[in-house]
């Protein structure tokens, strides 16, 4: 057996993937048994997919775009460069390549892109043993979930769902409509994914069906869809708390330019404000020639505030995404979170006053005047740490509302807001407290 | 009728639950017709359902402790006080109460916290027919996953699984053997939650079957319990990333207090250690004294290093959460963080250069050696975001390897890792440019 054809597992090929060229993706693919190369086509990231399907041949091609179903289908094609999508639209039948379009009319984050327009339907009057036979029949041809049957009037409005085990479960003398549960969970064709994936991990469903505005059944979005969704919805959130733009794809997959270019834009914007920084610290200039010690409690007190500030952020964006709070509780929040600032900056304060206390009684540090600045500091961060939690908190409030990502009140963008208000804080502080003794 | 018999709407009742008092929430519990009751009880967290359990009497306790799945039995147990964890224990049917009790000595986070015990077992030498009328009959029982019969041999090795679905398609004159999939996913007791919803996420499964050590099929994982999970695991990152202890808990449903405690140490950690910073200062208090116009510029560059190291920081927590990224490719991400550290840095350092220049131009901001300052400012920009992006991205490695969570990694403790190393940077580059001028 020579080593070029060797048959390589199909586990070995998944670990090296993302350090493969996409040559010797193809290549490697090429040599996978038949089912396992089913399998592992399947396993793949609709981007991993797309790319993978650039590289094969038009046969390979062909065969492989008619393995998925339509949405995985609209998926690759969303995936594709703008001139190849039509290309690869021909290569389906005409049935799937219908429903392929109709799919890519809906916008990728929203139930109507992640739905499956093929679904099983059934009718109220069938008798259990009809349906059964019908499921099993539907079994056979390309149907991703047989599990659930949709109950539908001849308008298509949906009346109920019956899944498989009710179906078995059921005396053989009743109909659908006797057995089947009317108090269902849907969403819109418009419903944003990462409400799709709230209702899932609530109530712990396997499919959802999607209505269109007339209450008429379109697909249905299937629990297994949904968990990647909800990873990546995260994943998008967690990058804009780092502050940075949404990668959407793994980090190795993303090329050097394009990845400085997400990250360079917010920096950038994060930089030039900062620099209102420099044009405050200017107006207190005088006062740093009198009082140079007031210059080295700077970085203290600004990151405190930021710090503080972005824990309150992240804590808000958060329990907005996930519904825990809503808009309306804004309020609630806002008392909330005055508090906690009072509390949590009274603790830091009379820490950095104690530190300032010791080190003077230990090493004379701050000269003469070193209780009326560790006082003076003292307050300051009592002040910086309440600012920065309640503008912190209120952040994600003021961006959704305006119909912003909350998650864009990112740390870093907390962290500068505050920063400006911080030093005015610090050395407004520094003239009551030193007047007359160092100012 | 009167307001206090009104039927209550269910969806009114989860609307208006966070707000509730535990007494008010049994009172609109008690209100709902049995069916919605059932689905309520059943969409509520597990910490929500042992709230609502503390709060019933007796004999309402033991009918509710029975609707729930053993899995989700053990998982409302863990949330009650140790000390009324028997009492409900003895609620429990004997079957339920062994199964709970196993389940109970599993780790909650672990694949083994997770499984339901039972599952749908096929020999593989069973006719088709046989296994489809073993299935129907199981549903009748309290299985919640029908739709996967698990192949086990006579030691309860798992042979493979069979779909309902490939049941229904197969020939009947076949055998379980000759339909079932061999080439399984499967994960031990001990895997981590975590890794379980990327196994979900990246083969689009409905269940995983779980393992001991010896080989033995102890349950299995299904979808629905997972994308909960999932979205817990991110909560968590994402409030690591923010600079605080994973809350565990919606907003709202944690005590000030507990809220308090949460996020002070933290922030007490930060603080102490950004007093660090307060002695870098000092270090060059003298260099201050001489050139004040240094320390306008000091939160501009330490902030510029934190906001890199930030991004860098969370780029690679994420990565390595989902795999992405493994801890064996720390180098190629040294090196790839470097390259971009130095044009980040570039970019801004330039950008900060040419608005000292102008403002000098404009307004004789900065004293006779603007220039040196606008150089001193640029290369100190340079610096920093290139050391910030270099030890954001570094730091969730080192974490990992020393057996902590990359996530910890968050965006203030790496900015006040950054600030002390920033000031150091900037002092020492002013040395050099601005001997014989300012210094």
């Amino acid at each position: 057996m020579s080593p070029e054809t060797e048959p390589i597992l199909e586990d070995e090929l998944r670990d090296a993937w993302p350090v493969l060229s996409p040559r010797d993706r193809v290549e490697g693919f090429r040599l996978l048994p038949p089912a396992s190369a089913d399998d592992f086509f399947l396993s793949l990231s609709s981007q991993e997919q797309a790319g993978l399907l650039m590289a094969l041949l038009p046969g390979e091609r062909r065969t492989w775009m008619r393995v998925l179903a339509p949405d995985d289908a609209a998926d690759v094609i969303q995936q594709l460069p703008p001139e190849e999508r039509g290309t690869f639209l021909t290569l389906l039948d005409d049935i799937s390549r219908r429903e392929v379009q109709a799919l890519l009319a809906y916008e990728e984050d929203e139930a109507g892109g992640l739905m499956n327009p093929r679904f099983v339907r059934v009718r109220p009057d069938s008798s259990i043993d009809e349906a059964l036979t019908y499921l099993r029949k539907q079994a056979r041809e390309k149907v991703e979930t047989v599990y659930y049957g949709y109950v539908l009037d001849a308008e298509q409005h949906l009346l109920g769902v019956v899944s498989l085990r009710q179906l078995f479960q059921a005396s053989p003398g009743k109909v659908v409509r006797d057995v089947m549960r009317t108090d269902l969970v849907t969403v819109t064709e418009e419903t944003d994914q990462e409400v799709v994936g709230r209702l899932f991990a609530e109530h712990g469903l396997a499919a959802i069906p999607v209505m269109d505005s007339q209450g008429h059944m379109k697909g249905i979005v299937t629990v297994d869809d949904i968990v990647s969704v909800v990873q990546d919805e995260a994943t998008e959130d967690i990058q804009k708390v780092g502050g940075m733009e949404a990668l959407d794809a793994p980090y190795f997959e993303v090329g050097f330019v394009a990845m400085l270019k997400k990250r360079a834009g917010w920096l950038l914007i994060l930089f030039v404000s900062e620099m209102l920084t420099a044009t405050a610290m200017a107006r207190y200039e005088a006062e740093i020639a009198r009082a140079v010690v007031l210059s080295l409690f700077v970085p203290l007190i600004i990151s405190s505030g930021g710090n503080a500030g972005s824990q309150a952020s992240t804590l808000v964006i958060r329990s907005l995404a996930l519904t825990e709070v809503r808009l309306r509780d804004w309020w609630r929040v806002m008392r909330r979170e005055l508090l906690s600032g009072v509390a949590l900056g009274a603790v830091l304060g009379t820490v950095g006053l104690i530190r300032i206390l010791l080190w003077q009684a230990a090493f004379h540090s701050y000269g003469e005047h070193a209780t009326r600045v560790a006082i003076t500091v003292g307050l300051s961060v009592l002040g910086v740490v309440t600012w920065g939690t309640l503008s912190g908190s209120m952040l994600p409030f003021v961006l959704r509302r305006l119909g912003f990502d909350p998650a864009s009140a990112s740390a870093p963008f907390v962290a500068t807001l505050v920063d400006v208000s911080g030093l005015v804080i610090y050395f407004t502080t520094a003239e009551f407290v030193l007047r007359g003794a160092l100012l």
